[in-house]
């Protein structure tokens, strides 16, 4: 095939839906489609990668490593001076992807959802939703949640709320607001990646605190780093799934209102506890707290509508929400009227109920399948909730790079790299088990421990020739 | 009444719903309301400046303003050293705003977009529109979308598409991929406050150019300024109406082109023009060109949806595909889907042409009421369509001073300084006549003509004094 061709195929990769998904991972999965399909064909040469490096518009590393992937995968091969050229066909798989912390669309309730369109549809309102409306979000939908989290005890009569488009942007309107590039943010390490992307995007130095003693360590972190924001997610954290228990909570809320300091917590998970008893968040805990909540419908409801929330006291609110009329005006209103008759009618309780217990059997199946199929020297998390739990491969072992082994037996997960902040966490892989059903957790699970039973082998057998050198 | 309990009412003010509505008028809104609805009273002292600012997290400065727009309508005022009282009552009128460039609500067709949703509802795609998507957008839309401007000659095979969250979230999105702060934009002056805000906020250089001769000086701009990125708005600008002819769009094109500058053109307004020949886009005219279009649903349907989009090279568009996927992910994607249903099945086509009909009645009316109520010292452009005028006073005359007054009479309008960069536009005010009905744009005008006159009045009897001291 002229090169010419083969660029032009290559080139017209489309960026892809999964959230952590990076670029490279998207163009290498591109490129193993064209060969699967044989669009690509043995023996074909692949674009330079300084040439699609141009034509993409990404950096020239960004291709390297998507060609490396596939190198290592055995798609691909290089010969020095020449280029990279297709070897030959991977071995067809249904994958079971572990990648992405989302619910299963077959659980969405659409018989529920579509009543709640219906009534939003019939009712006085509907015109009015098609007009240009409030930066700070729908407002019965604003007074619905406020009055919800007032019962519970999360807000106070002087809060207010601010709809944002999901959890990112809330993110993002943080950023922008509170913590402007140069300044300094404290966070858990390892994190989820749309957030290390926000801020060091905008060049915030972002310091990571392990989430194994987060108030030991808190005080001294603020004192001397004195920080324009702590981000913290204190139930089921993505991506480790750890929850910190009523007594940490406690401390840390001490140490960040003795300070003064600002803090932004993380709150997408909490309505997803499969086990256990519910623990108050930091700012219901200690009512003078300098704090903002996120919330989100995209976990416990439908992500694709992209409504979350932030409250707060209404004068950081009303920033945020200055901030967020340039950004992009306000939130789509009619998918906020659905949410809000989705949620007043009871349909979200029970929803929300039905998830919780599918919830309930994913995690059990992925946890017995992680003690049955695991070797001992792999360690993971146990969570009582969410959608994630974290696995740290025995030492030396490399997440990212069992990834070509894994996906070749059908499987995908992110390695820790996308996670990190300064501790290293190579060795550590996230695996988000919501989206899936029981058994293929179980699949899934039992075909990664092979990749790593595979690898000790391998290990174990270049181990001994060292060893004998080493005697002689 | 104490000012604890002023303090606390005024500390309730929501940030509303208008577009361009700044700080100081929304705050000085809610106050006049407040007087109007007899919450706070002749006499009542209003929370000192110092106080407000720091409760409502505000610049001080903003609240003196609005303080000070309070005064000047007459209903607010000062004693020295003692703070700002309530005087008395304004006269209530049933305010016609000609404040928002947006259309009306009362001809948004609710059965065809309730068909549009049903409809979708119904189809087999319905569960997934509910899943996390792409940040691209919903991929459908963005053919149909493509597909549509390849039939138009805007689009070439090579290019792509990125559904954003309207127009406004475009241009922050341009802001963020290619004009970082300290770098230098070129756009019109006067120009919408939303691009102004967008770029200035982000520390970037924004140089206006007059559109009354944009080719005779863009140019020497280019070669003088270097800009990262040239923002036009060749039909229907936004706020003065004006449209550029074939011959000024062949010449900008060639200039751009020749530059090898990166061009946005806004194109929010072109499918509704009420008279005269549609024009085609820079775009179409030279393709050559490096240009992004931003267009969007929101000024010919429906702008509550937030949908709009970018189109361009794939390689740019896959660098704000980039930016976007951290900014929040993607749009609602059911909105997308509905929208995408509504153009489809043809109902956005017949919605369009009604949409020209009401709106050739709107512009008909407002240039007639123009024509006939105003003094021969104010000029006015007369657009072809969209949904704004631009009205320059007689030299001298300010039209932010005129607005208490305006809206004593029960009219509110936008005044230039909100739209200018360079050039002073103190003199210079927007009417939006596009979300009014005829009968109230008449209205509207006559009172608006009823406040200039008594300026000029004013002005004539202040005149002669300091003629007669002249003459002395």
């Amino acid at each position: 095939m002229p090169n010419s061709e083969a660029i032009g195929m290559v080139d017209q990769i489309q960026l892809d839906a999964s959230l952590e998904q990076p670029l490279y991972r998207q163009l290498a999965d591109h490129i193993r489609q064209l060969i699967e399909n044989k669009q690509l064909r043995q023996g074909d040469r692949l674009p330079a990668t300084r040439e699609l490096s141009q034509s993409l518009g990404l950096n020239r590393n960004t291709i390297q490593t998507a060609y490396g992937l596939l190198e290592s995968s055995g798609l691909v091969h290089s010969e020095i001076g020449r280029g990279s050229f297709v070897s030959g066909q991977a071995a067809p798989a249904a994958e079971i992807s572990f990648a992405t912390s989302r619910p299963r669309s077959d659980l969405f309730p659409m018989d529920d959802f579509n009543s709640s369109v219906e009534e939003v549809l019939r009712g006085e309102e509907a015109r009015e939703l098609l007009q240009l409306g409030s930066p700070g979000g729908y407002a019965p939908l604003r007074r619905y949640l406020l009055e919800q989290a007032r019962r519970e005890g999360t807000a106070q009569d002087s809060d207010d709320i601010l709809i944002t488009s999901g959890c990112q942007q809330a993110l993002d309107l943080l950023q922008r607001t509170f913590a402007p590039a140069g300044s300094t943010v404290i966070a858990e390490d390892p994190v989820y990646p749309g957030l290390r992307n926000v801020f060091e995007r905008a060049g915030v130095r972002l310091i990571g605190l392990s989430q194994s003693n987060l108030s030991g360590h808190l005080a001294a972190a603020i004192a001397n780093e004195k920080p324009a924001l702590v981000l913290l997610t204190p139930s089921f954290q993505n991506p480790t799934g750890s929850t910190l228990n009523e007594a940490e909570r406690r401390a840390l809320a001490r140490i960040l209102k003795q300070s003064n300091t600002l803090l932004a917590e993380i709150d997408l998970y909490s309505g997803l506890r499969y086990r256990g008893e519910a623990l108050p968040t930091l700012r219901a805990l200690e009512p003078g707290l300098h704090s903002l909540l996120l919330r989100s419908f995209s976990k416990v409801a439908f992500p694709g509508l992209r409504v979350g929330y932030l409250l707060g006291p209404s004068r950081e609110v009303r920033q945020l929400i200055e901030t967020r009329h340039w950004v992009d005006l306000h939130s789509d209103q009619f998918s906020q009227a659905v949410l809000l008759r989705f949620a007043e009618s009871g349909r979200l309780a029970q929803h929300q109920k039905r998830m919780v217990e599918a919830g309930r059997l994913a995690l059990d199946a992925a946890l017995e399948a992680c003690e049955r199929e695991l070797p001992a020297s792999v360690h993971f998390t146990r969570p009582e909730g969410g959608m994630n739990l974290w696995l740290t491969l025995p030492a030396g072992m490399n997440a990212e790079a069992l990834l070509p082994r894994a996906r070749q037996l059908g499987i995908n997960y992110l390695p820790g790299r996308f996670f990190a902040l300064q501790a290293a966490a190579d060795h550590a892989l996230r695996l988000s088990f919501a989206g899936l059903e029981p058994a293929h957790i179980r699949e899934g699970i039992a075909r990664l421990s092979k990749v790593i039973r595979e690898e000790l082998d391998r290990r174990a057998r270049n181990a001994s020739p060292d060893l004998d050198l080493a005697i002689v």
